[in-house]
């Protein structure tokens, strides 16, 4: 019994959990249920990765629903496919539960990895469920795709794009933290994206020479892509700030009392895509040049990265 | 950093692990390191599953080494793809660490996952290393194969097969929680079965009507293959005893004090393989009978089993 009070049993949530992941897609050959699941072959190259999710230390169960939860761990794992230029099909999940939850939160973290999962075009085809103190899901996704993007094609020259702009994950982060409370619909916003991201599942990736995934921060990220690629990473300051989602974020970490560079530079989570190449959509945030690593980071940067590991 | 000492970061981490999981495999083009890895396509049917593992649930630092747990997160993991009667291809595996560990113990731990994966011929492409009070190790293993064998596939007259007995890891774990120190070969083998199952990753499923990996306990496992194929399994004591492990098994059982049936019936964690069909190798334990169930499973054994969601 998950619950204690034997309100029900691990055959009763397979079984909600069957009801609220299934699917038409006729690859899926065997779903969930058995010692694992069987899809049809494709000739096209695949793409697998994983991502972890910690209670306390990802998410907090006071902050976020269980369906935003489900949402925001289903929406990293998409975002690692996209990442690569590919097409996201599959998603294994497994979930350790602490044994106090109720089956309406259960049902509700399925209905948020159900929901993300449709965004991205995944089905969700098999898990495991297991008992530990603070809660914890692990995802696996698996797409395809004709030509992967790398993190080592950046060529001098290219600009640097972002699907969207870095920051808001932060910034919400930073209005939960504090006793201040979200008044405009921005603020609320950025609250919103922290407990689940919103991907950019329609970037179109055409041309790009290198792709990452925006998970820990852009100075993170992109000292990595710059690293793998041989080339130094140049930031446009004036570029970043002639975007309108910019003015909008400088507007909460104003009422935040916050630099918004801060925000852009060195938050995590927001699963936006970092991307080089010529004309890409999105918005422009400097130029790949030659050399190594990064340079014009915005002066009053502190540079801290926000990282899960460290 | 991991270790709060400032002995090492996250990415001298990943370095030693890329190390650790480097492979020559021509289908891997992008392995650990980028968002995603990448695997050239195939034509065959493939198999995906997960599955998770938690300190103090299902394995004990104290009682394992590092090596033992990586080698047992990755045989379940494993066990679940031959189950189907697939080929495993490629492991991805998500940590999560306290932060108190040593490096070496990463290390080993990394090991242990490479010598299993080894042995069931699963590459490791990728992973994420996350934070967590209590350590956890979620795996996704993904296989391919011309026919998947599923659970509910049994027929009335099939025989009743392990690939080899099960309670051997029941038996290890009494000996652990008790002061019982392991004296003979047979007493060490349960504990190191305990630690580290044995895949029988030889046994040919050719002819295999259904087949499930035996990771909760038989009597559960079996019932799942009855209902999901709409058949009634009779155990036949007899045949079982017959087999030259029980003998070796009941010996332990009884420097134990204990019940074989139990062991057998009830143990879990052992991942041996249950399957029916006309003369496959292994124990036969029982025959497939018209009707629903289980029968004759022997009176001195109590049927609570054994499950980490309970």
């Amino acid at each position: 019994m998950v619950n204690n009070s034997g309100a029900f049993t691990e055959a009763q949530v397979i079984s909600r959990l069957r009801e609220i992941f299934a699917t038409s897609d006729p690859r899926v050959e065997v779903g969930i249920g058995d010692d694992a699941a069987v899809v049809a072959g494709t000739d096209k190259r695949q793409v697998m990765t994983t991502d972890m999710a910690v209670e306390g230390v990802h998410f907090r169960t006071d902050w976020s629903s269980a369906f935003e939860i489900g949402r925001k761990v289903t929406a990293a794992n998409a975002a690692d496919v996209l990442a690569m230029g590919a097409t996201p099909d599959y998603l294994l999940v497994a979930v350790a539960l602490s044994g106090r939850e109720e089956i309406k939160w259960i049902e509700e973290l399925a209905r948020g990895i159900k929901f993300e999962a449709d965004l991205a075009g995944l089905q969700v085809i098999g898990g495991d469920l297991s008992r530990s103190e603070k809660i914890v899901i692990s995802m696996s996704a698996i797409g395809h795709c004709h030509s992967p993007i790398s993190r080592s094609g950046a060529k001098v020259g290219d600009g640097i794009y972002l699907s969207s702009l870095t920051g808001w994950s932060a910034a919400g982060l930073a209005i939960l933290e504090s006793d201040f409370k979200p008044e405009t619909k921005l603020q609320a916003l950025a609250v919103s994206e922290y407990k689940a991201p919103t991907i950019d599942y329609g970037f179109s990736a055409i041309g790009a020479t290198s792709m990452c995934d925006v998970s820990d921060s852009l100075i993170e990220q992109a000292e990595q892509v710059a690293r793998a690629s041989g080339v130094q990473f140049s930031f446009d300051q004036k570029k970043i700030s002639e975007s309108p989602e910019f003015t909008e974020l400088k507007s909460v970490a104003h009422d935040l009392d916050q630099n918004v560079w801060q925000f852009i530079f060195t938050g995590g989570e927001d699963h936006v895509l970092l991307a080089t190449g010529k004309n890409l959509p999105g918005i422009q945030i400097g130029e790949v040049a030659q050399g190594a690593g990064l340079i014009n980071i915005p002066e009053s940067v502190e540079k801290h990265s926000w990282k899960h590991f460290n």
